[in-house]
């Protein structure tokens, strides 16, 4: 599918707004639309109350129409995450051991390198920090959290290359804080990808990519959508509010406002919408110190699951 | 001033948002009307490129149209807030000391209880308990964190009433996180009252209040505002929506829109624009973390100044 | 059973050091001797490799004795409360809530106030205040972690007393941070009883009591020692010293030497080999971190089964 | 000097603890021997109540007698390290800068790598990371806090080999907390030495050294003993001891049966005197979460300063 025919689908109220998560380039374009380049698998888990897509990008065309990398992107979505008991975590975290098994199927791994991405510091982006500190290491699993580039004064990038070149592992693991485009899937979301962290992603700004071409190593991802921008607050309003005017006018005037700005003057018009003091914000739940507390431990216990039967099978 | 001149100043976009700040409630009124029972002073340091602002509410009437107890409202305002060196440290400490010994002028003070209200687990509610870690406590300096009610199952006016009780306290010093209406405000503001703790406020919700009349005691509240609400980011976009139309249009067709509801279907179209997961969500500087860290370093060093002096006249 | 002869039969090489536990304070005794208004009871759990002890401490003879109180003390010691996984943390969780229960055989109770007594900001006096943390509070269950004099320039009495004035607990459960003699007991073992906490006690020093007869309620108290003193360490050694060197030469020279000075200036050798530096400082694990950690989830654990269990009754 | 003359100087009681400090190495001698090889100077600044020790090790006889790597070794001594104000931090801050300073001086640096080396979890362990946290890092700064082997599963020399191999520093700064012999110097001695990290030292156990040699860039060391283990109580237990008996008693009786035994012999007695138990234990001051915080402010403050000014010459 073209660029233009996706900006018409995408609607007058909206801005293009950054996401980490693919399942939300995914939701740009109508249900019914099929991408080409682009496979997509829906289920449903009753029990858990959770959807689990698998969105397969695998030509190019998929790649340029989702703005993604070719390759595998699996997300859990449910409610549950963001306040568990102790069964839906072994539940939810053996579900995800098995998520990286498949992605890797085949593959002989004798040493995992694991790197806790993000900011120890700042409490949305402590995620990658928190699972690290809760992570297994042993002689074939090695684990760092690498801090960011305004702790460092180093790319997280040059950091793990150098430890990549030194302990040689078979494939890295990279965990970090995520945007996400719609509030909902703040700290409901977990998505796992073969295709590696790309860069100006998230929460925290890791600028240069850790994947399979950088690294020369197969790159998993595993990402929760902690915050959404400022952007996000005035684009979800925005949208509200059109569709509810239109739901109770006869004449929808805004929408005719809207109708007679190019897509250009309306880029200008949410720029405008955004102060700078809005661009500096998180927007985060009230309780995120609680729920990053519990997801790291989610994660961890998944990753430290994945590694111990790994590392015995090799 | 009566209520209904007060809303229509207030213009079409705005909901009735809750703000901590006395400073802010004054905002709703045009500049040049006169509030009766409230007197205003404004003075502006141009080293610290601060402004001081003292609001006082001397009767029944002003209390009505501010929303506000009587009393004694300073605010400090520099963006010098977030990010300052140690000497702006020591001047802005010294004259937040000041202040507070002229809110007690005349007053023989031999006992102070410091109290850290806040969540120390939620960093944006942390202000107070991380300014009571600080301060120098003595034989007559006592300080508590008493935590919050999801903490405690208990109300936070009962465990101070329970202490006042028992160490018999000439004045309460209550340190609070606080929310503000606008997001320029956040972490650049520090409001000083004599008339407590007021319910319903700030970030968490420490529902009784803590005053002169609940506590027996003169009760002084310091507090700086570490969020607005989602509530407050809906509105603001809407402001400027209205205002960039109107500057880009010759017939305004959005205020026309507006000036077609009540008030009432206007507050109704802005409760739909709140999602429910808007609600759950705090606007927060990314650098939040940091910032608390130095906000409640300066706060208790001007409390430590204020309590050395104090004690020693006494 | 007089104290003198309790001193001979301590040895040569001991002086009196202080310690919180019961359990050790019978230590000091032959095992076969009687002391009378003592009963004493020990089961053994092969599974956890667990030693329960139950002291009861029933008149003025066994009080004055022991140098306790006179009420009941249980002590579960294992070396897998260092380090347990999610099954063993839920044995050992129930059984210490199963101890609570029947130390409140009969009784009803509605309202329970749970304090977290220690200093949150030193890891081994932080056990108190980390159980706060994971307490789930609610209608009729209360928690405080009121902080050490230091912090707060009360005592911790005071405090408590107020609080419980106000919101009129039927019983008082307080955790801390203990002192043993034995190095071996340091994060091994949990002792619960029903007479409070007593002045002059653990890492900290919470100098007024917190018991029935202070409080006007029954006040259970849950210690785990967390360090020994340096008076441990000195007295520890000079005991191994004798050992090994009686058990090496044919005749005992360093007995010999011990053998002539009077207890009196034992006691003030002893006191010589403590310098100045050994007093202030702490002897604990290097894992000390993690230990807390871990123990105060077990032990919110536990009191959060006990309370829903108890308000449920009632 | 010869190795067996050093351990006769050493005394009966003195087993081989391990100490990071060289200033701990030259004790064991004799004050007046001269030992090839070594050359020191002290100063005393008495308004800090400070001592300044300049040990330099010019040849392989002097670093073989002090067990040490040949190099310069700086040692500032003051009580005041423990607890300090502004002023004095910003006086000894900038002695410790200049002393760096002097240590480089003719070379021309134009990227420095800072390294914190350590465990954030473990308080007495957590001095790098913690100093970490404060380098204001930039183009020619980098930081980095590796952790420590069981969290990473990885040698801290491999991963800093590895960045220093994507980064290409030009000098290398490591602080680390020490292990030091004596309890007087715990907290109250900061070591500068431009021979890095040696194996086996201090509290973690960062097996692979930091120097020269292994990461082809000066390594300049800064650490500050935090804790002195279980051998160090047991033998200064048993170095009073004997002193105290000797000014007692006319005949020394407990000298004369250490004189009976080998220096095997002794050694195996004061390893029996040492249980597991005691192995497993720090030693380390009741505030030591303070005292981190504080020293950990004081050496980042001096660290930017070098920083700053090495990068502004350059």
């Amino acid at each position: 599918m073209g660029k233009e025919k996706t900006n018409q689908d995408a609607g007058a109220g909206t801005v293009n707004i950054y996401t980490d998560l693919a399942l939300e380039e995914r939701e740009r374009f109508s249900r019914n639309v099929e991408i080409e380049g682009v496979k997509i698998d829906k289920q449903y888990d009753r029990k858990l109350n959770m959807t689990t897509t698998v969105v397969d990008i695998f030509n190019r065309e998929g790649s340029k129409a989702m703005g993604k990398p070719e390759g595998s992107y699996i997300t859990m979505e449910t409610r549950l995450l963001k306040d568990f008991d102790e069964e839906t975590r072994r539940t939810i975290s053996a579900q995800l051991a098995e998520h990286i098994h498949q992605m890797l199927k085949g593959e002989k791994i004798k040493n995992i390198l694991i790197v806790g991405l993000g900011n120890s510091q700042a409490t949305p982006d402590a995620l990658g920090p928190k699972v690290a500190e809760n992570i297994i290491t042993g002689q074939n699993v090695y684990c760092i959290s690498p801090g960011v580039l305004a702790q460092t004064g180093m790319e997280t990038y040059s950091i793990i290359k150098g430890i990549v070149g030194e302990v040689n592992p078979d494939i890295v693991i990279a965990i970090d804080s995520l945007a996400a485009r719609n509030l909902r899937r703040v700290t409901t979301t977990i998505q796992l990808t073969d295709t590696g962290i790309t860069p100006g992603s998230g929460v925290g700004n890791h600028r240069m990519g850790l994947d399979e071409k950088s690294l020369g190593r197969k790159v998993i991802a595993i990402g929760v959508p902690m915050v959404v921008s400022g952007a996000t607050i005035v684009n979800d309003t925005m949208e509200k509010l059109l569709h509810i005017l239109s739901s109770v006018e006869k004449t929808n005037y805004m929408s005719d406002i809207f109708s007679r700005y190019t897509s250009k003057e309306k880029y200008q018009l949410f720029e405008e919408l955004l102060s700078e003091d809005t661009e500096q914000m998180f927007v985060t739940p009230k309780d995120i110190d609680e729920i990053v507390e519990n997801l790291s431990r989610l994660i961890a216990h998944s990753l430290n699951k994945f590694c111990d039967e790994m590392i015995n099978i090799a």
